[in-house]
């Protein structure tokens, strides 16, 4: 059985975003390419800086043994060992440059932006994605040939839920942990960063 | 009559995706506080690094004039024709460190990554919102005391449709331009970044 883990949410929000999280159990179920599509097609319509799209996609799918094993080989010994049963693995990366060649000072910002909108259409199909920064840069940026003007952000699984048992006891353990957040009130503030924000006083 | 466009997609994705896009037309009509806390939660809930949860934000509302003053201020001229008309005004900020005070790289990243969750939820409540990296930093600094361990990523405007013809001409075409953006096939790499997926090769 799939594990859910709704948002504990004080507030009524959107379904894809009330169910997201990340698991590391995949089963091995191949993902289809239609829904992969559509997952891309969703961060396609990210928004970003001056329309920069800086979002780029490195992605191999276990069909292609070769090219999984070294998408595998490129995370660090912890990451390894969930990402290796996800059926898609990929890396996300982001374009340094403004169309007029000047630096991009929000190209993090705006990729996450995308990465956040295939996460979510993810859900949609009953995917979902476990992303981590545990990977080895200089290894992808190397066996990717990587250009200089590309910073590599995180590597992702991507895949249908597996079970739980089928992980390591310490992650079957922490896959079944409940979501933790800050309180609104914590990271959002109005008239001086860190004091509590007015909205919160006349609702 | 608020203006849609739906991105001209070539895969099915979700119509909250597929429906959002940046208006700077916005009608003065208040923003339900309820509303804004719902944005808020779907901005909660978005994953991050170790869940180190970077993101900040600060809001004004244009039922306090002086706090939505002092925001539009915090914009550079050419943004200020149209966010003063927005009746909510934000910043978004991004804190620097993990939970054990090492650098966070990805504090850009995460913070887009709730930004766009903020954005989707928007849409459920017939929101939209305008986002500019065409803001004034060292002034949203000083008059916000911004601390040094965070940075200031972004300005925005938020609130439902106006009509077009209330912008600046130049801005009132811009705003019934088509929205545009690369193929996937431009931004999705498998085996070597730059070379076309072998995904779109075997569908």
């Amino acid at each position: 059985m799939p594990i859910q883990k709704p948002a504990l949410s004080e507030y009524p929000i959107n379904t894809l975003i009330n169910d997201r999280w990340s698991p590391r159990a995949f089963d091995s179920k191949t993902v289809e390419n239609s829904k992969l599509m559509s997952l891309l097609e969703a961060a396609r319509w990210a928004a970003s800086c001056n329309n920069s799209q800086p979002w780029r996609f490195i992605i191999s799918k276990s069909e292609d043994k070769d090219a999984h094993d070294k998408a595998v080989s490129c995370f660090n010994e912890r990451n390894q060992r969930w990402v290796k049963n996800a059926p898609v693995i990929g890396f996300v990366c982001a374009y340094k440059l403004m169309p007029n060649e000047n630096p991009n000072r929000t190209y993090f910002y705006d990729t996450g932006m995308a990465m956040a909108q295939l996460s979510l259409q993810a859900l949609e199909h009953n995917l979902y994605l476990h992303q981590a920064g545990g990977i080895l840069i200089d290894k992808i940026t190397a066996d990717y040939s990587i250009p200089d003007n590309v910073d590599v952000v995180c590597g992702f699984g991507l895949g249908y839920q597996g079970e739980a048992e089928s992980l390591p006891d310490e992650l079957a353990e922490r896959e079944l942990e409940a979501r933790k957040r800050n309180l609104i009130s914590e990271f959002t503030f109005s008239n001086k960063f860190g004091e509590i924000s007015k909205i919160f006083s006349n609702k």
